[in-house]
Protein backbone atom coordinates (compact mmCIF):
# COMPACT_ATOMS: atom_id res chain seq x y z
CA UNK A 1 0.00 0.00 0.00
CA UNK A 2 1.14 3.24 -1.12
CA UNK A 3 2.20 5.66 1.85
CA UNK A 4 0.30 8.86 2.10
CA UNK A 5 2.68 11.04 3.90
CA UNK A 6 0.66 13.29 6.60
CA UNK A 7 1.12 17.34 6.72
CA UNK A 8 4.25 17.06 9.45
CA UNK A 9 5.54 14.73 7.10
CA UNK A 10 5.44 16.42 4.06
CA UNK A 11 7.23 19.40 5.73
CA UNK A 12 10.16 17.45 7.18
CA UNK A 13 10.73 15.68 3.88
CA UNK A 14 10.89 19.41 2.19
CA UNK A 15 13.00 20.61 4.47
CA UNK A 16 15.47 17.97 4.14
CA UNK A 17 15.37 18.42 0.21
CA UNK A 18 15.66 22.15 1.08
CA UNK A 19 19.58 23.79 0.82
CA UNK A 20 20.93 27.08 0.49
CA UNK A 21 24.34 27.75 0.09
CA UNK A 22 26.00 31.38 -0.40
CA UNK A 23 29.58 32.36 -1.55
CA UNK A 24 29.74 36.21 -0.62
CA UNK A 25 33.12 37.14 -2.13
CA UNK A 26 35.04 40.57 -2.99
CA UNK A 27 32.78 41.02 -6.00
CA UNK A 28 30.18 38.37 -6.64
CA UNK A 29 27.29 37.36 -3.89
CA UNK A 30 26.64 34.08 -5.47
CA UNK A 31 23.70 31.50 -4.08
CA UNK A 32 22.89 28.30 -4.79
CA UNK A 33 19.65 26.54 -3.61
CA UNK A 34 19.23 22.53 -3.90
CA UNK A 35 14.96 21.51 -3.73
CA UNK A 36 14.19 18.09 -4.17
CA UNK A 37 17.53 17.60 -6.09
CA UNK A 38 16.82 20.63 -8.16
CA UNK A 39 19.84 22.92 -8.48
CA UNK A 40 19.14 26.44 -8.83
CA UNK A 41 21.86 29.12 -9.08
CA UNK A 42 22.01 33.25 -8.89
CA UNK A 43 24.62 35.53 -8.65
CA UNK A 44 24.51 39.16 -7.17
CA UNK A 45 27.35 41.90 -7.05
CA UNK A 46 28.44 41.82 -3.41
CA UNK A 47 28.34 45.69 -3.51
CA UNK A 48 23.90 45.40 -3.89
CA UNK A 49 24.00 42.63 -1.16
CA UNK A 50 20.49 44.24 -0.49
CA UNK A 51 19.43 42.36 -3.75
CA UNK A 52 20.69 39.33 -2.58
CA UNK A 53 18.82 39.31 0.79
CA UNK A 54 15.71 40.64 -0.64
CA UNK A 55 15.85 37.02 -2.84
CA UNK A 56 17.25 34.92 -0.23
CA UNK A 57 13.92 36.07 2.13
CA UNK A 58 12.07 35.00 -1.00
CA UNK A 59 13.76 31.78 -0.78
CA UNK A 60 13.50 30.90 2.57
CA UNK A 61 9.95 31.96 3.13
CA UNK A 62 7.45 29.15 5.41
CA UNK A 63 11.30 27.59 6.05
CA UNK A 64 12.16 29.27 9.66
CA UNK A 65 14.21 25.82 10.60
CA UNK A 66 16.02 25.96 7.13
CA UNK A 67 20.05 26.80 7.86
CA UNK A 68 21.95 28.91 5.20
CA UNK A 69 25.39 27.64 5.14
CA UNK A 70 27.68 30.58 4.03
CA UNK A 71 31.16 31.08 3.35
CA UNK A 72 33.28 33.84 1.85
CA UNK A 73 34.58 36.94 3.03
CA UNK A 74 31.31 38.73 3.22
CA UNK A 75 29.78 36.01 5.14
CA UNK A 76 31.59 37.38 8.00
CA UNK A 77 31.43 41.09 7.15
CA UNK A 78 27.56 40.95 6.59
CA UNK A 79 26.45 38.11 9.51
CA UNK A 80 25.04 40.85 11.54
CA UNK A 81 22.70 41.88 8.42
CA UNK A 82 22.05 38.24 7.98
CA UNK A 83 21.08 37.38 11.52
CA UNK A 84 18.63 40.59 11.66
CA UNK A 85 17.07 40.34 8.23
CA UNK A 86 16.53 36.53 8.06
CA UNK A 87 13.67 35.24 9.58
CA UNK A 88 16.18 31.28 9.17
CA UNK A 89 19.69 30.11 10.51
CA UNK A 90 22.66 31.33 9.08
CA UNK A 91 26.17 29.04 9.46
CA UNK A 92 29.36 30.57 8.13
CA UNK A 93 31.16 27.65 6.88
CA UNK A 94 35.54 28.46 6.78
CA UNK A 95 36.27 29.11 3.12
CA UNK A 96 38.95 26.96 2.05
CA UNK A 97 36.82 24.03 3.90
CA UNK A 98 34.27 24.73 1.16
CA UNK A 99 36.41 24.97 -1.22
CA UNK A 100 38.22 21.84 -0.76
CA UNK A 101 35.40 19.68 0.47
CA UNK A 102 33.69 21.18 -2.76
CA UNK A 103 36.31 21.01 -5.02
CA UNK A 104 36.84 16.67 -4.30
CA UNK A 105 32.68 16.58 -4.54
CA UNK A 106 32.73 17.51 -7.94
CA UNK A 107 36.05 15.73 -8.74
CA UNK A 108 35.25 12.93 -6.47
CA UNK A 109 35.45 10.01 -9.09
CA UNK A 110 38.60 11.17 -10.99
CA UNK A 111 40.73 12.87 -8.19
CA UNK A 112 44.20 12.12 -7.64
CA UNK A 113 45.91 13.47 -4.27
CA UNK A 114 48.19 15.53 -3.89
CA UNK A 115 46.69 18.75 -6.26
CA UNK A 116 47.39 22.38 -6.05
CA UNK A 117 44.09 24.25 -6.16
CA UNK A 118 44.04 27.61 -7.85
CA UNK A 119 41.10 29.65 -6.53
CA UNK A 120 40.99 32.49 -8.86
CA UNK A 121 37.99 34.79 -7.85
CA UNK A 122 38.75 38.54 -6.92
CA UNK A 123 41.88 37.19 -5.60
CA UNK A 124 43.63 34.31 -5.57
CA UNK A 125 44.33 31.54 -3.00
CA UNK A 126 46.57 28.61 -4.11
CA UNK A 127 46.04 25.64 -1.69
CA UNK A 128 47.85 22.47 -1.88
CA UNK A 129 45.31 19.49 -1.04
CA UNK A 130 46.49 16.34 0.26
CA UNK A 131 43.45 14.98 0.83
CA UNK A 132 39.53 16.03 1.85
CA UNK A 133 40.51 16.67 5.24
CA UNK A 134 44.35 17.68 4.79
CA UNK A 135 44.82 20.85 3.07
CA UNK A 136 46.92 24.14 3.82
CA UNK A 137 46.42 27.68 1.80
CA UNK A 138 50.64 27.93 0.53
CA UNK A 139 50.46 31.13 -1.07
CA UNK A 140 47.94 33.76 -3.03
CA UNK A 141 48.15 36.33 -5.02
CA UNK A 142 46.23 39.97 -5.28
CA UNK A 143 46.33 39.81 -9.59
CA UNK A 144 43.32 38.26 -9.94
CA UNK A 145 39.93 38.47 -11.56
CA UNK A 146 39.54 41.65 -9.49
CA UNK A 147 41.90 43.21 -11.25
CA UNK A 148 41.42 42.10 -14.55
CA UNK A 149 37.59 43.80 -14.36
CA UNK A 150 39.35 46.56 -12.33
CA UNK A 151 41.82 47.10 -14.83
CA UNK A 152 39.82 46.54 -17.81
CA UNK A 153 36.94 49.21 -16.17
CA UNK A 154 40.11 52.00 -16.13
CA UNK A 155 41.41 50.83 -19.79
CA UNK A 156 38.19 50.00 -21.55
CA UNK A 157 35.42 51.20 -19.50
CA UNK A 158 33.81 48.37 -19.37
CA UNK A 159 33.89 46.21 -16.08
CA UNK A 160 30.84 43.29 -17.10
CA UNK A 161 32.92 40.23 -17.11
CA UNK A 162 30.47 39.10 -20.39
CA UNK A 163 31.12 41.83 -22.11
CA UNK A 164 35.33 41.63 -21.45
CA UNK A 165 35.56 38.33 -22.59
CA UNK A 166 33.42 39.28 -26.05
CA UNK A 167 35.93 42.15 -26.57
CA UNK A 168 38.99 40.89 -25.41
CA UNK A 169 38.68 37.62 -27.86
CA UNK A 170 38.35 40.17 -30.72
CA UNK A 171 41.64 41.69 -29.37
CA UNK A 172 45.83 41.61 -29.63
CA UNK A 173 48.31 42.17 -27.77
CA UNK A 174 51.33 42.96 -30.79
CA UNK A 175 50.26 46.70 -30.04
CA UNK A 176 50.24 46.69 -26.61
CA UNK A 177 53.38 44.35 -25.01
CA UNK A 178 56.61 44.58 -25.94
CA UNK A 179 57.57 41.24 -27.63
CA UNK A 180 60.81 39.34 -27.33
CA UNK A 181 60.83 40.36 -30.91
CA UNK A 182 60.43 43.42 -30.77
CA UNK A 183 63.98 43.90 -28.70
CA UNK A 184 66.24 41.41 -29.72
CA UNK A 185 64.95 41.77 -33.68
CA UNK A 186 64.43 37.55 -33.13
CA UNK A 187 63.75 34.69 -30.62
CA UNK A 188 66.01 35.18 -27.53
CA UNK A 189 67.53 31.68 -28.41
CA UNK A 190 70.10 31.72 -25.51
CA UNK A 191 67.50 31.73 -23.02
CA UNK A 192 65.15 29.55 -25.02
CA UNK A 193 62.30 32.79 -25.43
CA UNK A 194 60.40 32.92 -28.31
CA UNK A 195 60.07 36.44 -30.49
CA UNK A 196 56.53 36.18 -29.96
CA UNK A 197 56.69 35.76 -26.41
CA UNK A 198 55.58 39.03 -24.20
CA UNK A 199 58.88 40.57 -22.56
CA UNK A 200 56.81 43.27 -20.98
CA UNK A 201 53.39 43.28 -20.86
CA UNK A 202 52.09 46.50 -21.46
CA UNK A 203 55.29 47.62 -22.84
CA UNK A 204 54.46 49.33 -25.60
CA UNK A 205 52.08 51.61 -24.27
CA UNK A 206 55.14 53.20 -22.41
CA UNK A 207 57.11 54.92 -24.78
CA UNK A 208 57.45 57.62 -25.95
CA UNK A 209 56.02 57.05 -29.95
CA UNK A 210 52.69 55.71 -28.04
CA UNK A 211 52.26 58.86 -26.00
CA UNK A 212 48.77 59.30 -25.76
CA UNK A 213 48.75 55.76 -26.10
CA UNK A 214 46.50 54.93 -29.17
CA UNK A 215 45.88 51.06 -28.29
CA UNK A 216 42.28 49.59 -28.91
CA UNK A 217 40.28 48.67 -26.14
CA UNK A 218 39.80 45.21 -27.16
CA UNK A 219 43.72 45.19 -27.43
CA UNK A 220 44.22 46.52 -24.31
CA UNK A 221 41.50 44.08 -22.46
CA UNK A 222 43.13 41.08 -24.43
CA UNK A 223 46.92 41.94 -23.31
CA UNK A 224 45.46 42.32 -19.40
CA UNK A 225 44.20 38.93 -19.72
CA UNK A 226 47.04 37.48 -21.14
CA UNK A 227 49.17 39.17 -18.31
CA UNK A 228 46.95 37.67 -15.99
CA UNK A 229 46.97 34.53 -17.21
CA UNK A 230 50.47 34.36 -17.61
CA UNK A 231 51.44 35.53 -14.37
CA UNK A 232 48.82 32.85 -12.25
CA UNK A 233 49.99 30.03 -14.88
CA UNK A 234 53.72 31.27 -13.81
CA UNK A 235 52.64 31.15 -9.82
CA UNK A 236 51.06 27.96 -9.83
CA UNK A 237 53.64 26.13 -12.26
CA UNK A 238 56.31 27.75 -9.24
CA UNK A 239 54.00 26.38 -6.37
CA UNK A 240 53.70 22.91 -8.17
CA UNK A 241 57.11 22.31 -8.32
CA UNK A 242 57.63 23.84 -4.81
CA UNK A 243 55.51 21.73 -3.39
CA UNK A 244 56.32 18.71 -5.68
CA UNK A 245 52.41 18.28 -6.96
CA UNK A 246 51.68 17.24 -10.57
CA UNK A 247 48.41 18.22 -10.58
CA UNK A 248 46.43 21.46 -11.18
CA UNK A 249 43.26 22.02 -10.58
CA UNK A 250 41.01 25.69 -11.48
CA UNK A 251 38.45 26.80 -9.62
CA UNK A 252 36.77 30.43 -8.88
CA UNK A 253 34.88 32.84 -10.61
CA UNK A 254 37.02 34.10 -13.17
CA UNK A 255 37.51 30.68 -14.40
CA UNK A 256 33.70 30.09 -14.94
CA UNK A 257 32.64 30.52 -18.66
CA UNK A 258 36.11 31.80 -19.32
CA UNK A 259 36.93 29.53 -22.44
CA UNK A 260 40.04 32.17 -23.59
CA UNK A 261 41.60 31.68 -19.83
CA UNK A 262 41.51 27.74 -20.11
CA UNK A 263 42.89 28.09 -23.32
CA UNK A 264 45.63 30.09 -22.72
CA UNK A 265 46.45 28.26 -19.08
CA UNK A 266 46.76 24.81 -21.49
CA UNK A 267 49.07 26.90 -23.76
CA UNK A 268 51.43 28.02 -20.74
CA UNK A 269 51.60 24.93 -18.56
CA UNK B 1 114.88 59.62 -16.12
CA UNK B 2 111.86 60.46 -17.04
CA UNK B 3 110.13 58.22 -19.33
CA UNK B 4 108.73 60.69 -22.30
CA UNK B 5 106.05 58.70 -24.03
CA UNK B 6 106.20 58.50 -27.69
CA UNK B 7 103.08 59.87 -29.51
CA UNK B 8 101.79 55.94 -30.83
CA UNK B 9 102.95 55.17 -26.73
CA UNK B 10 100.47 57.93 -26.03
CA UNK B 11 97.27 56.42 -27.95
CA UNK B 12 98.31 52.98 -26.81
CA UNK B 13 97.44 54.15 -23.24
CA UNK B 14 94.86 56.13 -23.58
CA UNK B 15 93.30 52.78 -25.74
CA UNK B 16 94.18 50.87 -22.86
CA UNK B 17 92.37 53.14 -20.26
CA UNK B 18 89.26 53.92 -22.90
CA UNK B 19 86.31 51.38 -22.53
CA UNK B 20 82.72 51.73 -23.63
CA UNK B 21 80.01 49.48 -22.83
CA UNK B 22 76.57 49.88 -23.58
CA UNK B 23 73.15 48.00 -22.61
CA UNK B 24 70.20 48.04 -25.29
CA UNK B 25 67.10 46.77 -23.65
CA UNK B 26 63.54 47.26 -24.42
CA UNK B 27 63.07 50.70 -22.96
CA UNK B 28 66.58 52.54 -22.17
CA UNK B 29 69.58 52.90 -24.13
CA UNK B 30 72.45 52.67 -21.52
CA UNK B 31 76.20 53.97 -22.57
CA UNK B 32 79.06 53.88 -20.14
CA UNK B 33 82.26 54.76 -20.63
CA UNK B 34 85.57 55.03 -18.95
CA UNK B 35 88.07 57.02 -19.47
CA UNK B 36 91.08 57.10 -17.61
CA UNK B 37 89.31 55.55 -14.54
CA UNK B 38 86.80 58.06 -14.85
CA UNK B 39 83.05 56.64 -15.31
CA UNK B 40 80.44 58.19 -17.19
CA UNK B 41 76.75 57.29 -18.02
CA UNK B 42 74.03 58.18 -20.33
CA UNK B 43 70.96 57.09 -20.88
CA UNK B 44 68.83 57.74 -24.01
CA UNK B 45 65.50 56.04 -24.69
CA UNK B 46 65.72 52.83 -27.17
CA UNK B 47 63.25 54.52 -29.34
CA UNK B 48 65.46 57.02 -29.94
CA UNK B 49 68.39 54.78 -30.61
CA UNK B 50 69.63 57.36 -33.42
CA UNK B 51 70.79 60.35 -30.81
CA UNK B 52 72.41 57.37 -28.66
CA UNK B 53 74.11 56.78 -32.53
CA UNK B 54 75.20 60.16 -32.81
CA UNK B 55 76.50 60.13 -29.32
CA UNK B 56 78.79 56.83 -29.34
CA UNK B 57 80.09 58.12 -32.48
CA UNK B 58 81.52 61.11 -30.82
CA UNK B 59 82.94 59.26 -27.92
CA UNK B 60 84.97 56.92 -30.12
CA UNK B 61 86.26 59.49 -32.42
CA UNK B 62 89.78 58.85 -33.35
CA UNK B 63 90.01 55.56 -31.69
CA UNK B 64 88.74 53.19 -35.15
CA UNK B 65 90.55 50.16 -32.55
CA UNK B 66 88.28 50.79 -29.57
CA UNK B 67 85.68 48.20 -28.89
CA UNK B 68 81.98 48.64 -28.04
CA UNK B 69 80.96 46.16 -25.94
CA UNK B 70 77.34 45.26 -26.48
CA UNK B 71 74.34 43.85 -24.34
CA UNK B 72 70.57 43.61 -24.26
CA UNK B 73 68.60 42.07 -26.78
CA UNK B 74 68.91 45.72 -28.65
CA UNK B 75 72.61 44.56 -29.68
CA UNK B 76 71.42 41.90 -31.53
CA UNK B 77 68.28 43.80 -33.06
CA UNK B 78 70.53 47.26 -33.83
CA UNK B 79 73.78 45.08 -34.98
CA UNK B 80 73.81 46.25 -38.51
CA UNK B 81 73.08 49.90 -37.78
CA UNK B 82 76.20 50.22 -35.40
CA UNK B 83 78.24 47.75 -37.81
CA UNK B 84 77.97 50.47 -40.45
CA UNK B 85 77.65 53.83 -38.65
CA UNK B 86 80.76 53.27 -35.68
CA UNK B 87 83.85 53.65 -37.29
CA UNK B 88 85.04 50.61 -34.83
CA UNK B 89 84.40 47.72 -33.71
CA UNK B 90 81.23 46.02 -32.11
CA UNK B 91 80.95 42.94 -30.21
CA UNK B 92 78.08 41.50 -28.61
CA UNK B 93 77.84 40.03 -25.14
CA UNK B 94 75.71 37.37 -23.73
CA UNK B 95 73.31 39.37 -21.37
CA UNK B 96 73.19 36.73 -18.64
CA UNK B 97 76.88 36.64 -18.80
CA UNK B 98 77.54 40.70 -18.37
CA UNK B 99 74.63 40.89 -15.82
CA UNK B 100 76.39 38.26 -13.55
CA UNK B 101 79.67 38.97 -13.69
CA UNK B 102 78.36 42.74 -13.49
CA UNK B 103 77.02 41.65 -10.27
CA UNK B 104 79.73 39.73 -9.02
CA UNK B 105 81.74 42.50 -10.11
CA UNK B 106 79.89 44.96 -8.09
CA UNK B 107 79.44 42.92 -4.54
CA UNK B 108 82.74 40.90 -4.91
CA UNK B 109 83.82 41.59 -1.31
CA UNK B 110 80.37 40.36 0.14
CA UNK B 111 78.87 38.30 -1.92
CA UNK B 112 77.95 34.88 -0.63
CA UNK B 113 76.88 32.11 -3.25
CA UNK B 114 74.16 30.72 -4.44
CA UNK B 115 72.20 34.05 -4.61
CA UNK B 116 68.75 34.54 -6.86
CA UNK B 117 69.62 37.76 -8.97
CA UNK B 118 66.58 39.24 -9.93
CA UNK B 119 66.93 41.76 -13.01
CA UNK B 120 63.78 43.94 -13.28
CA UNK B 121 64.15 45.91 -16.66
CA UNK B 122 61.09 46.05 -18.89
CA UNK B 123 60.67 42.61 -18.33
CA UNK B 124 62.25 40.26 -15.97
CA UNK B 125 64.54 37.89 -15.41
CA UNK B 126 65.56 35.84 -12.59
CA UNK B 127 68.87 33.89 -12.61
CA UNK B 128 70.14 31.51 -10.07
CA UNK B 129 74.07 32.19 -9.64
CA UNK B 130 76.14 29.75 -7.94
CA UNK B 131 79.19 30.68 -9.04
CA UNK B 132 80.96 33.79 -11.59
CA UNK B 133 80.50 31.29 -13.97
CA UNK B 134 78.25 28.89 -13.40
CA UNK B 135 74.68 30.37 -13.75
CA UNK B 136 71.38 29.87 -15.20
CA UNK B 137 68.02 31.62 -16.00
CA UNK B 138 65.55 29.93 -14.12
CA UNK B 139 62.71 31.88 -14.70
CA UNK B 140 61.20 35.59 -15.62
CA UNK B 141 58.11 37.43 -16.02
CA UNK B 142 56.36 40.12 -18.20
CA UNK B 143 55.15 42.16 -15.20
CA UNK B 144 58.41 44.21 -14.75
CA UNK B 145 59.13 48.11 -15.02
CA UNK B 146 57.97 48.25 -19.00
CA UNK B 147 54.59 46.85 -17.17
CA UNK B 148 54.50 50.16 -14.38
CA UNK B 149 55.50 52.44 -17.26
CA UNK B 150 52.93 51.21 -19.75
CA UNK B 151 50.37 50.79 -17.46
CA UNK B 152 50.76 54.50 -15.89
CA UNK B 153 50.81 56.20 -19.25
CA UNK B 154 47.75 54.38 -19.91
CA UNK B 155 46.27 54.98 -16.25
CA UNK B 156 47.60 58.95 -15.52
CA UNK B 157 49.14 60.19 -18.50
CA UNK B 158 52.44 59.68 -17.59
CA UNK B 159 55.20 57.43 -18.59
CA UNK B 160 58.22 59.35 -17.16
CA UNK B 161 59.97 57.27 -14.83
CA UNK B 162 60.84 60.43 -12.29
CA UNK B 163 57.43 61.99 -12.58
CA UNK B 164 55.98 58.42 -11.85
CA UNK B 165 57.88 57.80 -8.90
CA UNK B 166 56.93 61.02 -7.36
CA UNK B 167 53.53 60.60 -7.95
CA UNK B 168 53.25 57.46 -6.70
CA UNK B 169 55.04 58.64 -3.39
CA UNK B 170 52.00 60.60 -2.70
CA UNK B 171 49.04 58.07 -3.29
CA UNK B 172 47.54 55.38 -1.61
CA UNK B 173 45.54 52.23 -2.19
CA UNK B 174 42.98 52.38 -0.33
CA UNK B 175 40.84 53.54 -3.22
CA UNK B 176 41.81 51.19 -5.35
CA UNK B 177 42.66 47.82 -4.32
CA UNK B 178 39.74 45.72 -2.66
CA UNK B 179 41.36 45.22 0.92
CA UNK B 180 41.14 41.46 2.98
CA UNK B 181 39.24 44.38 5.28
CA UNK B 182 36.95 45.63 2.28
CA UNK B 183 35.78 42.09 2.12
CA UNK B 184 36.16 40.40 5.27
CA UNK B 185 35.26 43.36 7.24
CA UNK B 186 38.41 42.48 9.69
CA UNK B 187 41.49 40.08 9.88
CA UNK B 188 40.76 36.94 7.28
CA UNK B 189 43.08 35.38 10.15
CA UNK B 190 42.68 31.74 9.84
CA UNK B 191 44.87 32.52 6.87
CA UNK B 192 46.98 34.66 8.37
CA UNK B 193 45.90 37.71 6.02
CA UNK B 194 45.61 41.23 7.64
CA UNK B 195 42.81 43.34 6.92
CA UNK B 196 45.17 45.67 5.26
CA UNK B 197 46.56 43.32 2.71
CA UNK B 198 45.34 44.21 -1.02
CA UNK B 199 42.87 40.91 -1.61
CA UNK B 200 42.81 42.05 -5.13
CA UNK B 201 44.78 44.64 -6.47
CA UNK B 202 42.25 47.42 -8.66
CA UNK B 203 39.56 45.56 -7.59
CA UNK B 204 37.33 48.93 -6.61
CA UNK B 205 38.00 50.16 -9.84
CA UNK B 206 35.65 47.55 -10.93
CA UNK B 207 32.73 47.32 -8.88
CA UNK B 208 29.62 49.37 -10.44
CA UNK B 209 29.65 51.91 -7.83
CA UNK B 210 33.09 53.21 -8.97
CA UNK B 211 32.10 53.14 -12.61
CA UNK B 212 33.23 55.66 -14.21
CA UNK B 213 35.98 55.03 -11.77
CA UNK B 214 37.17 58.14 -9.74
CA UNK B 215 40.60 57.11 -8.56
CA UNK B 216 43.15 60.08 -8.36
CA UNK B 217 46.41 59.39 -10.96
CA UNK B 218 48.87 59.13 -7.96
CA UNK B 219 46.39 56.46 -6.20
CA UNK B 220 46.34 54.50 -9.33
CA UNK B 221 49.95 54.73 -9.59
CA UNK B 222 50.64 53.85 -6.14
CA UNK B 223 48.61 51.01 -6.78
CA UNK B 224 50.47 50.04 -9.65
CA UNK B 225 53.99 49.92 -7.93
CA UNK B 226 52.27 48.03 -5.39
CA UNK B 227 51.03 45.33 -7.80
CA UNK B 228 54.29 44.97 -9.21
CA UNK B 229 56.55 45.15 -6.65
CA UNK B 230 54.19 42.55 -4.76
CA UNK B 231 54.23 40.05 -7.55
CA UNK B 232 58.02 40.14 -8.02
CA UNK B 233 58.85 39.63 -4.32
CA UNK B 234 56.38 36.44 -4.48
CA UNK B 235 58.15 35.02 -7.61
CA UNK B 236 61.45 35.79 -6.39
CA UNK B 237 60.43 34.25 -3.22
CA UNK B 238 59.25 31.23 -4.26
CA UNK B 239 61.89 30.70 -6.87
CA UNK B 240 64.77 31.47 -3.85
CA UNK B 241 62.32 28.43 -1.97
CA UNK B 242 62.14 26.46 -5.23
CA UNK B 243 66.01 26.59 -5.30
CA UNK B 244 67.16 26.60 -1.82
CA UNK B 245 68.54 29.63 -2.05
CA UNK B 246 68.27 32.53 1.03
CA UNK B 247 70.09 35.72 -1.38
CA UNK B 248 68.50 37.99 -3.45
CA UNK B 249 69.71 40.07 -5.48
CA UNK B 250 68.12 43.37 -7.28
CA UNK B 251 69.60 44.78 -10.32
CA UNK B 252 68.01 46.64 -13.48
CA UNK B 253 66.60 49.85 -14.26
CA UNK B 254 63.63 49.72 -12.29
CA UNK B 255 65.70 49.71 -8.95
CA UNK B 256 67.68 52.55 -9.69
CA UNK B 257 67.01 55.43 -7.95
CA UNK B 258 63.70 53.58 -6.67
CA UNK B 259 63.15 54.31 -3.43
CA UNK B 260 59.56 53.27 -2.47
CA UNK B 261 60.27 49.99 -4.61
CA UNK B 262 63.27 49.09 -1.95
CA UNK B 263 60.98 50.16 0.81
CA UNK B 264 57.79 47.68 -0.09
CA UNK B 265 60.71 44.95 -1.40
CA UNK B 266 62.02 45.11 2.47
CA UNK B 267 58.33 44.73 4.08
CA UNK B 268 57.34 41.81 2.26
CA UNK B 269 60.49 39.54 1.93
Amino acid sequence: MKHTPSESESIDNERKHHFIGIDIGGSLFKISECRNCQWNHKIFSTERYDDALIFLKQLVAHDAELTISATGGGSYRLSREMDNYLPCNYQIIDEMEALVLGAVALHDSEMEYPFILMNIGSGVSIVKVESAEVYRRVSGTSLGGGTFRGMAALLAGVSDFKELLELAARGSSQGVDLLVGDIYGSDYSNCGLKATVPASSFGKAGLSSSIPPNCKPEDLVYSLMLMICNNLAHISFLNSQLHNVQRILLAGGFVDGNGMYIQMWLILI
